[in-house]
């Protein structure tokens, strides 16, 4: 029987993180004490204000399609939140709630870009971004962000690339704080760049998905500064909701109908029990606040541990949970690294080339997101593995 | 401030059931005692084990990412379904659970399809093929299914569109039972298709998300004719669980590794509570066909109010839950018709322009997966506002 061919764009990299995640799942269900600090998963479940509103809408009975970018009672509650953090006075028709920042991700790379689009990302990044782009067909300009740069984005590296590319930017996409680095791109820095890309008309958008989990530095919205921004935010990492699929969008007015459109056929609209959890779990900061203090306790163990281990912390480390890692003393071949140590000591980690497809061969992300104890106990079976 | 450009391929159709249902929330919001027919959604909430089961989860704690093609648990439950109604054994591997099919739609257009390939659907169907598709770069090729081709597609009618379109066709994908058709192709004429598709390495994608739905004539999965074809269900309809985002693909075994790598970097996993639920409601069988006995009755409602008022059927209602009906006698401009509808008698219905941008004008589509009281009373607004 023959096969109908896949397409060229079905031949993206996988997510590695999903991968080992589903390698994790596997040896859990099979007994081994498996401890993942591979994906970038809270250990804590939702904040309790988001259970029982959960609950309660699962007594009262049905769940239904909410309109295409969510429910507007969660739209106010979200512009609410930007007037008590940011001081910003937002309309709530300009929030598009989402079925997690992925689906934000995928409607912006949709609704603003054509294919052959050139489009900037920081290396490393968050694989996704460049996953989703080359699946939809866009060129995807990986700019190193490296010490010297300050781990970030600056109008001088956007020209450098693309003057290198031969052709204008159409869109820059950048994390604060940002996946797998923990850079934190300060006020002043943040308004540069976005005064940069409107000059030039490029398409600028804050991915702003570990906002509340910075440890230092200045955590900043794009919409202090840039009110044509296209900002995407989620519920995954703060409010420890993942499973959830639940997140939005931050548009300019006049880009609402768009997205609503794209939105409309691809999404219909986000799973609204999600919605209405989220909703209750933006209230629930206390509680979430702990968490946070839990992630800085391991992140001050990781900040330790991982140095004496050997591995080299390559990166700030100034928000969202992960350590970055040189493990380049042990190998050259992170993947092959993971792998063996997941199946020699039942740690899981992800692979650098999942965030940098030219010097992640020698570098490891591990998530702090988890319990201290396990937090711990990790250390303790990767250094005695090492030594 | 200059406001960057949104892409070409924005410019995609709304998806005007969407943009109903927006306008009925809101009156509805406002104290309206809106009656909505104009989406496709259960009046009943999910089912009893699946509501149980999902609070169980939310006692126990954590929900997380799964897998990114869904839990095994769930994949093996879906492939004990397809043993249980259709007779086949079914690797679990070759399940794929999805966010809700929309997503499934997306995954298979992205993983089967470059930009130009020609793609063939039939017209009158549901709009987000032909606006996903578009987003997407694909050539949609929309092929009229009316009466005489017994509102189904054929090889004759996709040779015929080949040769129109000057180039051979790179997939099909055949709804069955249709929306808004309510056509049923049965087990013969699926073969024909199925057979015809892998004689000309066409992918056939076979929707069967109205499955469970069948009033008449014989509803067969594809995989009971073509074991390499690409099914799509979900648990939205039958099952009641539209607002929870879940449905699922069966896939040939040698393509579910390029769906999974694309699935982790759009949508990571689907709904973990989705999940947990949508397993619990494959055992609610004796509810949920309560609740088709109920629909049955509202077709048949339909079909004796719809003509006396003035609304021919346009097609066979054999199976799904909507009335496709000829409002020519009373308006050229459904979209309109619609939108007065709503505004006058406060009885929200779909203007047909959605599920076919030829014939739609005159058109319009009933979904009865309300509750008979809400039936009838639109019924009777309808026929005293058109009196």
């Amino acid at each position: 029987m023959s096969l109908a061919q896949m397409s060229k764009r079905s031949a993206v990299e996988p997510f590695h993180a999903m991968d080992v995640l589903a390698e994790a799942t596997r040896r859990r269900d099979a007994g081994h004490p498996v401890i993942s600090m591979a994906v970038g998963q809270p250990a804590h479940p939702a904040p309790k204000a988001a259970l029982e509103a959960a609950k309660r809408a699962l007594d009262h009975g049905r769940l239904g399609y909410t309109d295409a970018l969510g429910t507007l009672s969660l739209k106010r509650a979200i512009a609410d939140h930007y007037h008590s953090r940011h001081g910003i006075a937002l309309d709530p028709q300009r929030v598009a709630v989402t079925t997690g920042s992925s689906a934000g991700f995928n409607l912006a790379f949709l609704a603003l870009f054509d294919p052959g689009d050139s489009v900037a990302i920081a290396r490393p990044g968050y694989p996704a971004y460049r996953n989703i782009m080359a699946a939809l067909g866009l060129d995807v300009v990986e700019i190193e962000a490296n010490a010297e740069m300050g781990f970030t984005l600056t109008p001088e590296s956007l020209e450098r690339a693309a003057t290198r590319a031969g052709r204008p930017l159409k869109g820059v996409l950048l994390a604060s704080p940002a996946n797998p680095t923990g850079t934190v791109t300060g006020k002043a820095k943040l308004k540069v760049l976005a005064d940069y890309c409107r000059a030039q008309s490029i398409a600028f958008i804050s991915d702003e998905i570990y906002h509340g989990l910075t440890f230092a530095g200045e955590e900043t919205s794009a919409l202090e500064v840039a009110d044509d921004a296209i900002v995407i935010n989620s519920f995954s990492k703060y409010y420890c909701m993942t499973g959830w699929r639940i997140g939005w969008m931050v548009l300019p007015e006049k880009q609402v109908r768009a997205f609503e459109r794209i939105a409309q056929s691809l999404y219909i609209s986000p799973p609204e029990l999600s919605q209405i959890a989220a909703q209750a779990a933006l209230g629930a900061h206390e509680e979430l606040d702990g968490y946070k203090r839990a992630y800085a306790a391991n992140r001050d163990l990781l900040l330790d541990r991982l140095p004496r281990i050997g591995f080299s912390i390559a990166s700030p480390m100034d928000g969202a949970f992960y350590a970055y890692a040189d493990v380049s003393r042990f190998t050259n071949d992170s993947m092959a690294f993971a792998r063996r140590m997941l199946a020699e000591i039942n740690v899981a980690a992800t692979p650098g080339f999942d965030f940098d497809p030219v010097e992640g061969h020698r570098t490891m992300r591990f998530s702090y997101a988890g319990s201290p104890g396990e937090m711990a106990e990790a250390m303790d079976r990767i250094a005695r593995w090492l030594a």
